[in-house]
């Protein structure tokens, strides 16, 4: 199947649209009402340089939601379930967001520029909404905007050469999440270590939707010694590492989940703070979570999914599902992510039916690489 | 400039899906993250059966927000700046939402169901968390949630009969924006006298995703006397007619706007009830607007717009924005709409600047036709 984009007014172009196309862009997907690449005509190659080389990616559609104000590191304490105590200026944190029932909404990586500035780094959900709904109930002092960043990710094992060439070496110094404020030629940015990915990598908070094309030039042209290439956030790259994909492996609306379920129960601090979702989440601590987050082996040699997500079952009975699968170059075999209740017994039998015929399949531990 | 559309794992798949594909569907967007036909091959013979005949849209990306419990009735009254009082059950209203500073963040279809329940029809944003992040901030005794609904338009001039044909001649006593919920042959719905369009017709809300492909299959069948055939909401109608998009027009991260601004001012009551920017609205009541919303005439044979929005001019200044236009069919002359600063003088000589050359344009009361 494949179907053409609508280019309409009605969803964003990113600041980096017009030299995605020079650059031979060739599939969209939407992103927070926002158009964003999918692959360039040849996803093995931007595959293989996210692993072996340097990629550059348009991910603008990661919006970003700014909280500033007095009030806003309280708002953003009551947001997630994580304990922000200890967070310094200049660090980010992948923070979960909660609603009432202890269900995650989104799942951003929150910036603290300052005291009374943040950012939430935002996946495919209106959080500005969210923020902006629970400080006005709250009539709390901050006050909630996107702000003109878009964010460009250098991602792969030579990101930090390409990074360096543009910077100086102080990035090599750069901790894994934090970030500093600098500028590149006069253009205003934020450099974060950091990138959904887990090649390692920086993202480029261009802070001046107007430059987006000087700034996606500058980076190519400083990545061409490395063999840099345009690509995209990576599905086969990011189930081989287990990252979660918030829409794709569980969304409120369709297949909402706790952080106990999505494994993130880590992050839940019961001790400290109070927080959105607070009571639901005390309650369903006390009690071990009845589905998981796991990997799955698909045992096929050429399993059609038509469709996302699909039942796994056990005698019949649906007990997950597998949200999303792909065949791993690295692993030479078919593997996903998914949901699967904690009760089967450890030689249960599950399986999936797909297009191609009914498959068995079998729970693993993540990441698979 | 065409480009395919990543079909995944992280943007749903509405319940008429399938159907669409096997219909023919050609492009798709994607609206409150789900897929959304564009069109299906014949985009003027699509026109022309809205005008003339009888179509059938997939619009399951109109989301519904739920607001039910026993502060249903007071959270959609706080959301909104018009007067709900005289809403009865079975009544649909339109109801702009505004944020804390008066701008508009969704214009959805409010459809009273009870005294303590209601949907919200929604424009292209998560309502849903602005909905539940002011109920949550409030401490009000009301669920927000998405329920199992997703609308199937027909809209034209037969469309009225092929409805009775399924539903039985009471349909035509349906008045406007008005609802009922019913079955067709057993499959819940609500059926509304409503749609995006100036061309009558109705919206089948289904309340059985597991049932969309039978819905659209019977739709399909009744309307086959009258020539039905599958198409999407209609960029040309909607210009020619003057209605507002959400994103297109107007986005509350981009290019924001007030009631007042889009010609929607008789729908504020600030001598009631309390609501989301009260405050804002009240103080922007008391001078005229400054930009008003507007019709435009592109004075050119054949304009060509790479990106919208585009900016009007008046002596090379930026006086407002062209956000969408079309070759109108029953004009034979290019239109738009857009915003206008309400200071300029009557004979202002305005322009745009397209990769076609500069154009010189007009404004224009709406709706054209």
């Amino acid at each position: 199947m494949s179907f053409e984009i609508a280019i309409g007014a009605n969803i964003r172009k990113s600041p980096y649209f017009d030299a995605t196309v020079d650059d031979g862009v060739r599939s969209f997907s939407v992103y927070n009402h926002m158009y964003m690449p999918g692959h360039f005509g040849d996803p093995m190659a931007e595959y293989d340089r996210l692993l072996n080389g340097v990629v550059m990616w348009d991910v603008a559609g990661e919006r970003q939601v700014q909280l500033s104000g007095p009030d806003a590191g309280r708002l953003a304490q009551y947001l997630t379930p994580r304990d922000l105590r200890n967070t310094k200026v200049g660090q980010g944190r992948y923070v979960p967001l909660c609603d009432a029932q202890g269900r995650v909404l989104n799942d951003p990586v929150l910036l603290k520029l300052s005291d009374t500035r943040y950012w939430l780094s935002v996946a495919d959900s209106d959080v500005q909404l969210w923020a902006a709904g629970i400080a006005q109930g709250r009539g709390w002092d901050v006050e909630v905007s996107e702000p003109d960043v878009s964010p460009l990710a250098v991602q792969g094992p030579l990101a930090a050469q390409v990074i360096a060439a543009l910077f100086g070496d102080w990035v090599h110094d750069l901790r894994y999440f934090w970030f500093r404020e600098t500028e590149l030629d006069g253009i205003p940015l934020v450099l974060a270590r950091s990138g959904w990915s887990k090649q390692g990598g920086y993202e480029l908070y261009l802070q001046d939707a107007a430059q987006g094309r000087a700034l996606w030039d500058k980076v190519k042209k400083a990545g061409q010694p490395w063999g840099i290439g345009p690509g995209a956030p990576n599905d086969i790259e990011r189930i081989e590492s287990g990252l979660l994909s918030y829409g794709a492996d569980f969304r409120l609306q369709t297949r909402p989940a706790t952080p106990f379920e999505l494994g993130l129960g880590k992050l839940v601090s019961l001790d400290g703070h109070d927080f959105v979702g607070r009571a639901a989440l005390q309650r369903l601590s006390l009690t071990p979570p009845t589905r998981r987050w796991t990997g799955f082996f698909i045992l096929a040699d050429a399993p059609v999914a038509q469709s996302h997500p699909v039942q796994v079952l056990c005698q019949d009975q649906p007990v997950g599902y597998l949200s999303e699968m792909v065949l791993s170059p690295r692993l030479t075999r078919w593997i996903g992510v998914g949901m699967i209740q904690t009760d089967l017994p450890p030689d249960a039998a599950l399986s999936v039916t797909l297009p191609s015929g009914q498959h068995a399949v079998q729970t693993t531990a993540l990441p698979f690489i």
